[in-house]
């Protein structure tokens, strides 16, 4: 970033937390992830798993929405109480469904930003449910980390309790037909002129409502990044991740797919940890997959490596929006290697 | 309208070009009109079948965008020149593209409005896509009629024809569940108190992104406004259209679907004409349906009738937006009467 200086623009907010609160006022957002199953039953699930152990325990629901989750948690098991948090003016309408399916009790609705809130008492349990496409994209996830140090308990419990970005590398016949290849003949002409212009406006960011399929995968998903949600600091939000991939069968290799799985471990020892996949071997989700288009496919055949490394590098003005760098090898080759940096969003 | 006075803000653009022009700079609606094969077949069977009829003669493409129907008539007929215009910097893709298919004798690209546009000659055949959703959303067919009343000679050809809106009363029980009923009890909680939200922000403006099946229509279609291409005027587009549907099974009332259909004629007296259909029965195009969804559902039973009025009466400000009035009755009850007005889009 440029020193300031007498012309810069002033930055008015970095976390545009007008543009992004805003839209959680309206319904739509809030419909798409109630709507999700996935989504919205590994919370339930989680809740129902460790209701003995949330008997009586101080629960804050982190970004509530709705609520959905402080109402699961009323609703299956006993918790003293439910500080549900939520920033925008939804806050209102959740506060009416609390006392609608009559937990007012239980579940205290907070309108206010995760960083300002003020509760009267430290809490046993912080939920959030802050994952975005790729994992970390509109940063809702420092609010957690702000929240989790100053207001959690000694040995409290956090979920999700871990999270990690998988990473796959894939053909994309279907994609690439529909933006690239359309323009080689589309009716008898030639419309090649076009495919720059195509190439700038479809392949430089990121595609976020990919559904790519387990069959379009060239190689064995790997895990490139993983945060532990009890030790993460807001410094490690920027990372570096490695991967070294196999490719199984020879093709084309058109994209890089991503996506999160995030655990909940269980209050109790022995209890079992619920799992939330958002990959293409699982149920489709809100998230759906994360989508980085190389400029131009590579083939490879059955046997060959891929290798090289991801940066998530946050933007340094908007606060909420990163840039992915992707650097790859194949064969470890120094000739047959490739780097593309995607602007997500800004 | 209000008289304007001191406080009124003053209307900077009420056509909004920069905005409307502006969205055909980039490839994506572009690249959604050309893959729509239902839309581009249709100009290239019109431009097929009127081969021999076109040879030597002066057409005017307007709003060419990248210019494929003044290829196809390079293409597949010997006009002796195509003046394709454009407003927007697509117009300079265009030109290359023209070259590109080695047809820089026969199209000639012009980029201008076409109010503002000079041909040196005035033309025989005026042809154009100048449809949107609900067939006259954005207006774009004023254009058409101010350049058809400068620039076409006596007895010129316009293609389309003709154009028609079709209206008829639907049941949608998957569009209803998903953003009406789904409120009822997710996950065994109330979430009812959201649902006068929803009915505000989901069934205010109508659904461009509808695709009705054929099996959720309660009636026969019918044709509610018919438009004669070398009649029309400009005044003619604020349009009131009678309707009297007779039911066929009983069901739910949900909504009432509208689509259009064009016909372009042949030049020759004995050719035939070419029809473009967006409704249920054909192939779904780019332009999808528009759904009109009523407040609340009413039940109907086989032999009701459904009669009543549409109205589209453009925004006195915004001259590119209408508002869809529509009154209904049920076998003709002065209780059993609804009315609703659809802002479209402002
Ligand atoms: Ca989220
Ligand atoms: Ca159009």
């Amino acid at each position: 970033r440029q020193e300031p200086d007498e012309e810069e623009e002033p930055v008015e907010d970095p976390w545009q937390d007008e543009e992004y609160f805003g839209s959680y006022k309206t319904l739509k957002l809030h419909l798409e992830m109630l709507s999700d199953k996935s989504r919205t039953e590994a919370y339930r699930h989680v809740i129902f798993n460790n209701s003995a152990a949330l008997r009586g325990k101080v629960v804050m629901d982190l970004g509530c929405g709705t609520g959905i989750i402080s109402l699961f948690c009323a609703q299956l098991a006993q918790p003293s109480v439910v500080y549900a948090v939520e920033a925008c003016s939804m806050a209102a309408y959740t506060r009416q469904l609390v006392k609608q399916n009559g937990f007012e009790e239980v579940v205290t609705v907070l309108q206010g930003r995760a960083e300002e809130i003020q509760l009267p008492e430290k809490v046993d349990v912080l939920v959030s449910e802050w994952m975005g496409s790729c994992l970390l994209f509109e940063f809702m996830v420092e609010s957690v980390l702000l929240a989790r140090d100053r207001w959690l308990k000694e040995g409290a419990v956090t979920w999700p309790s871990s999270a990690a970005l998988t990473l796959v590398p894939c053909q994309a016949d279907g994609y690439y037909a529909e933006k690239m290849a359309f323009w080689e003949h589309p009716y008898g002409l030639d419309f090649t002129p076009l495919q720059p212009l195509a190439r700038q406006e479809f392949f430089t960011k990121p595609r976020f409502s990919h559904l790519v399929e387990p069959a379009e995968c060239l190689a064995a998903p790997c895990h490139v990044i993983r945060l532990d949600m009890y030790t993460l600091q807001i410094r490690d939000l920027e990372v570096l991740g490695r991967f070294l991939f196999c490719v199984e069968r020879s093709g084309i290799f058109h994209e890089f797919t991503a996506w999160f799985t995030v655990h909940f471990n269980s209050m109790e020892a022995e209890g079992s940890a619920v799992e939330l996949d958002t990959g293409p071997s699982a149920e489709p989700t809100h998230w759906k997959r994360t989508l980085f288009m190389l400029d131009r496919p590579v083939s490879v055949c059955a046997g060959d490596s891929i290798s090289g490394t991801i940066v998530l590098r946050r933007n340094p003005v908007w606060r909420r929006h990163m840039n992915v760098f992707l650097h790859w090898s194949i064969n470890g080759s120094t000739e047959d290697v490739g780097t593309k940096t995607f602007p997500m969003w800004r």
